[in-house]
């Protein structure tokens, strides 16, 4: 009993330190581990430039050894230290913390896995976490709010457009052609979408003038589908703020039955009415 | 009279397969066709891609030609098993499936011809009649209103931004001139549109100073001018979302008829009926 | 007498015919010059392409003349049949109708001045006086008001825009340098406004890493600065559309006070009221 | 004290025309102030271009050293007629006035530094000032409160770009690798910028399918996400524009100082007191 209490007592204490980001400690563990996390991505990044990596290849080798060895440090003290270990380890941070470790103990039997350290980035996304304290979470709200509502709408319009993007690719290979750069119809489509997204990379251009000439037509409609998701998020981030606004409006004066606009009243703005009251 | 009968059985049976999606037989049949529309997608596709072709073109030929023939016994079922069968034929995806058979039997005679099965993809537009079970038709029909009432506002856009591009194209031939690829006024023109639409492929760039100062200002012009659908659809989609809450889900009076606009009335504002009553 | 009254006879038929739009003359006035004015910017554009001027030279040239010739009378007859021809000449489409028949007439002495004929394309914004007829214009009152409304902003925007790529420009002049294509201030601030406003030819492009990371940076401000006036335009135009909606809002019913929510409301939705009586 | 008040009349009188936009003098003073800032811009800039600089160099260098001076000039009159001189020293034109100046001095021990000078280009914010005047500030404070707003959101956004880009660029990076322009990871992530932000200037493009599918994939993303930051600020923008109908002008009670929110209040929301007496 007496042991596992104790047991429970470092545990706890730990826990607070990994999971927690109220206490100084677990603030200070916190930037530290985001440190560590940009630090080890920086790492990966230097090491695939040539100039970096064959000037600092044995640093950044070390570097990188020390961060996997602090992450498989901080992945088993998080197993450790949680209650129901299964649902951390299954969780999304549990997938990606593991993850961020097992590339470089893996880079000794094949060759890249080392670069799935930059996986790591995913780890940034624990910055929420922390920045919770502050406003974050709250401020973020209506927009996760807003996309998720915005989720099948905006599914339906990428499926129109890829449907869009097949015809007018296959369109634009029988007019152009292999000889003018599109070499099939795959490669047409990468073309269509890469002109309707605007991005125009220009590796390959129309050259005929039909082809320039719906090359024209698909940049128009790609302007005026853009306006689409946009519009759509729009409204929907509108709505869910209305929403959040909304929440004790539907109130009325219970004397003159004039509207209450502020959740904050306590009279009412028409005829002077106490409605605290009536609450 | 009996035969007629029987005769209708099996008519019912294979109508309620081949347009229901609400009997299991019926699920399998929509997405087992769209699997091989997908299929189908595929391999017109890889026909098209040199590398793939040489390889494996016995292949693909047979599977084009297996593809075509169960496209084409869908059809004949198709129209064998419906009341109106040429409302069917003169539908939309009467005249898409009748146009994903034909250009295999085609391409004997004309060459290239077998490129138009890639329309097929327009058959995928399909997948929203199953999906139409679950959520999807009540979640774009706001969408498909807002963008009905943008038509118009966006075609008178799209007209103004025709009629600027022809008027700065013009100019840009004016002042880059042959020697710098801006060949003749259509293709500046295109350049044009190219910038406007801020796609921006490069193939052609204006070299001039004076060419370059005003391909700034078209840019900045682009710019701008992006917010306009952008805004109208924003607009339309929330007017359309708070009629679609207004509306109280097409409530109307018993009385006259009319629409109920609030959801929180108790008489109609066209007769003064009481509909109380009636809920 | 009689004959100053014979003589507004016919000028006002011609008026009629020439400015009306609403009797049957009118319209297929309207809708030939429509058609000239289109063939007329066609024949300009072709004539710049050397494949088409040097074969049919000699059919364009009296295309033109034809045209112009046309296009003159048209002018003539305008400024003849107005009663207060000074106010045509002076307005926006007389000077535009003027400026697209001189330009022939002076190409026999200005080398190139034919091409400003393409000018004539602001002719075709004609289109929208005779559709005008129908209810374009009204569609598009609302998005007038938004734009007109949007101004001031959208040119504080710009200013802010330009004042940013000036400082953007002139650091990336100072990073890249002449040796990487950023051959001068002006030609550095042309690729920042390039760059922020997401066209990116490819024509110049930064080859240091801190050239591309400030690159970078300068696309994720483009991205953000995108929806700025898209935003302004979006919630300009929502509150135009609504705008013209509360026209009748603020109404209210005289026996319960309760809003009334549609101008064509008859009775109060509340407490069956007739309202017509009140009106 | 005869003295200082004289001393006090002439700074007073100086300080109405550098700081003053009212009077005359003042007017006169700031638009002087603006040429001279627009000038010395273009004289920078036509500086750093090759066949200007070596026509023209005397006399650009001269104009250079007549606007630096007048600058100083300028500059120190700026901190003797204020009041609090620290204040202006330390505030955000004060600094920007001082930097304007100092690159000329300092091009005699540093080569380059003259073309700091551009960040003249901020004075150019001035414009506002004097604007101001007319109807500006007001025009834009709801846009400046809207993109206040909406910081945190963008902050958050631009966030998850960059997560999103390091993930997707180390994949391209991988799929493409350096012999398809690819060299390393921050190029990889460079370019995956470059697509999302649907700049595509196409000085690297994927060459495989994989890479060419991928970046299909990133260009859709890059079209999805061009709406949160639009859809942010048009929310915002909209809300800022009701918050500024709402509040009826800065109307607040007299008995409490709560804010009055609806125009139509009779009595204070807070306190109850009848606002009507005061009107």
């Amino acid at each position: 009993m007496k042991d596992d209490k104790s047991d429970t007592g470092w545990r706890r204490k730990l826990h607070e330190v990994i999971y927690g980001t109220h206490t100084p400690a677990g603030k200070l563990f916190d930037i530290l581990l985001l440190v560590l996390i940009l630090y080890s991505i920086i790492v990966v990044m230097l090491e695939s430039v040539p100039r970096f990596d064959t000037k600092y290849h044995e640093f950044l080798n070390i570097s990188e050894w020390v961060v996997t060895i602090l992450f498989s440090i901080e992945y088993i003290l998080r197993v450790i230290c949680i209650n129901k270990p299964r649902k951390y380890i299954f969780s999304f941070f549990g997938i990606v913390d593991l993850l961020s470790t097992i590339p470089k103990y893996l880079s000794y039997f094949l060759v890249g896995s080392q670069y799935l350290t930059a996986f790591r980035a995913l780890r940034l996304l624990r910055v929420f976490r922390i920045l919770k304290l502050v406003r974050f979470v709250g401020e973020s709200n209506n927009l996760v709010r807003a996309l998720k509502a915005s989720r099948t709408k905006i599914f339906v319009f990428v499926f129109f457009v890829l449907v869009i993007s097949v015809l007018l690719g296959t369109l634009m290979y029988l007019i152009e052609g292999p000889e003018h750069g599109f070499n099939s119809i795959p490669h047409s489509v990468y073309w269509t979408i890469v002109t309707l997204t605007t991005v125009g990379y220009g590796d390959i251009s129309p050259e005929t003038a039909l082809g320039q000439f719906l090359a024209t037509l698909i940049m128009i409609i790609g302007y005026g589908i853009i306006a689409v998701p946009t519009g759509i998020v729009s409204a929907e981030y509108a709505s869910a703020q209305n929403k959040a606004k909304d929440l004790d409006e539907g109130r009325s004066c219970p004397n003159c039955s004039a509207e209450i606009y502020r959740s904050d009243a306590d009279f009412c703005r028409k005829c002077g009415y106490d409605i605290t009251d009536e609450a």
